[in-house]
């Protein structure tokens, strides 16, 4: 990122045509570049605090005396920064003000389907099982267990794990931490200003509001989903999906597991598009998913919910963004599919159980 | 594309769970693989009638006996599939009633500001000379010719350039061909017929509508537009933009151009996002445009805008989608900036002509 800096101030003193302009565009210019520094200074500082707390958490800890050695920042590859760039955008989404339109299109979508399903019964709190694949950072996990329902969590990403631990356990007070998820992107921008916004996170301290919780239930696993539940089967009354199908190499598969994790008459809520994620041929060579896997539109799906006794009891299409910067001249729109579907106590498909 | 469809093929037979599927299934899925392989026999149709009046139009025809010999297409990478799949998106845009809306956001829009402030005498049509960069296949120059303009448009892209002279040239009736352009994405989609769907093209017929044009000033240049046009200043009475600034590696010198080559008190209309193309960091080794590229935002340009003697009269935001496919899940949704501005007649900035 800073090699970005340089690069931009380099270029744009390297134009004939740039060289001519007068003292106010150089005046901004500078402006810019001089916030674009602060903000990666001030996103390198929350991400050492997230390092930090994982090294200090970790039930392997450093030995004394033993330091953390910063790799090579030279060497740092394009798909780690953008690796990088989408975990501070996916804070904006999960842990900030800024975030709460998207979290209100999709988390709030899906939680008022579970409680219209599966409402809590107020004398017994954590009593429904709910799991969330997928759970990224961890707002919408937090949001379930928050309402009074037992959750687990489970994420595949390192880096949204270490996020996610840091927000549930280690912040001390709301708005504790101020980023600038912006900064990486110099294109589509109207003013200065909106490219260097900042954002606070966590707008809520979860280590603070679940403090006062009794028999919490509330689980993170890391790991593959499929690995990490396959030899579970009827365990959860829920199981509540975002932006998740598209990370299936194989979607049956999914769509099976989430068959055999439920309970007879549980439910499955689903909402998102249908992006997957191993479709993209460049990944011809290097990923063996991209060998794997299938596309299905969504009335495919629905036909593979049927064989496998999910039957489906709502159905609609919802407009949501997904780490948008809602001031960019560009955006990815999506028009996903929230669905509810309850497990059939008798699946009739053949074979299937 | 072929290969696509056998991987579609191959990846649902091989998954265990996919194989229980029951016979509803595996009928529509087979009418979608079918319909894919349809949907490409269709689109190698239109793409030889293309090829195939280049050969007879072109200045350098074949020699008698001469045949040309396809490529191996396995050899075929994936940024060519890529290219031809956005040729075939970009017809959709600009010679299909599917694109009427597209067209109206933002050729709509800038035409409309065209007539508004440089209006046809009806006596001296063809009088005005309007030169449109980045013309792609062709529709906005031709709508800006059919309304009595002289009009020069200028594109780079070889595939653009070979469907552009077939539309305004080689094609015979309103209609004539039908596409399938949503069939290379298999990912963001509701039904198998959202994505078999096909469009017709071209809606008008330039060779027909254009037939009976007196004193027609029509002309189309290849090349990059720096320069071709590198030796010309003050020709024009207009220069019309429309997602057309992205396409700069150092877009300052795109605004000197487009002030030096603009008449005293002609106008600039532009319209897009500001999408810079060559900032994408993986084109680092493989692109020198990337180690020139700047970008800037807006505000910026603004104050360039006013160093080269552009003064900006008019500026609003207007939402608009680039070769969309409006039935998919996700589609990229853009706010660009429509302006205007007139070249002023005594530029003030120092040393600037």
């Amino acid at each position: 990122m800073r090699e970005e800096v340089d690069r931009a101030r380099t270029n744009m003193r390297s134009s004939a045509e740039g060289r001519q302009l007068g003292e106010e565009f150089w005046e901004l210019h500078e402006r810019k570049l001089r916030g674009m520094q602060d903000g990666i200074d001030r996103n390198q500082a929350f991400l050492n605090a997230v390092v930090g707390f994982q090294d200090s958490s970790s039930p392997f800890p450093l030995a004394d005396g033993e330091k953390r050695v910063p790799g090579d920042p030279s060497r740092t590859t394009k798909a780690q920064v953008s690796k990088i760039n989408t975990t501070l955008r996916q804070c904006m989404r999960d842990w900030s003000g800024e975030g709460e339109e998207e979290r209100r299109e999709s988390y709030g979508a899906v939680i008022a389907e579970l409680e219209r399903l599966r409402p809590v019964d107020p004398r017994r709190r954590g009593a429904q099982k709910v799991l969330v694949p997928g759970a990224g950072e961890g707002r919408l996990a937090y949001e379930i267990v928050s309402r009074g329902y037992g959750c687990a969590g489970n994420e595949f990403s390192y880096f949204m794990l270490m996020v996610s631990n840091f927000i549930l356990n280690g912040v001390g007070e709301e708005n504790e931490f101020t980023l600038s998820p912006f900064v990486d992107n110099t294109c589509n921008t109207f003013s200065v200003e909106d490219m260097l916004r900042t954002i606070r996170v966590p707008d809520v301290c979860p280590p603070l509001t679940l403090a006062g919780e009794a028999d919490l239930d509330f689980s993170y696993v890391s790991g593959e989903w499929l690995a990490c539940y396959e030899d579970q089967a009827s365990a959860f009354d829920a199981i509540v999906t975002v932006f998740f199908l598209d990370t299936a190499p194989v979607v049956v598969e999914y769509i099976a597991a989430i068959a055999r994790l439920l309970k007879e008459g549980g439910v499955w809520i689903n909402f998102g598009p249908l992006l997957y994620h191993w479709s993209d041929s460049s990944l011809r060579k290097t990923d063996e998913r991209f060998q794997r896997s299938v596309e299905l539109s969504w009335e495919e799906i629905r036909i593979v919910c049927a064989c496998y006794g999910l039957d489906i009891v709502r159905e609609e299409r919802q407009d949501a963004t997904y780490n948008a910067d809602q001031r960019s001249m560009m955006r990815t729109a999506y028009t996903g599919i929230l669905c509810s579907a309850v497990k059939r106590s008798k699946p009739d498909a053949k074979g299937l159980s």
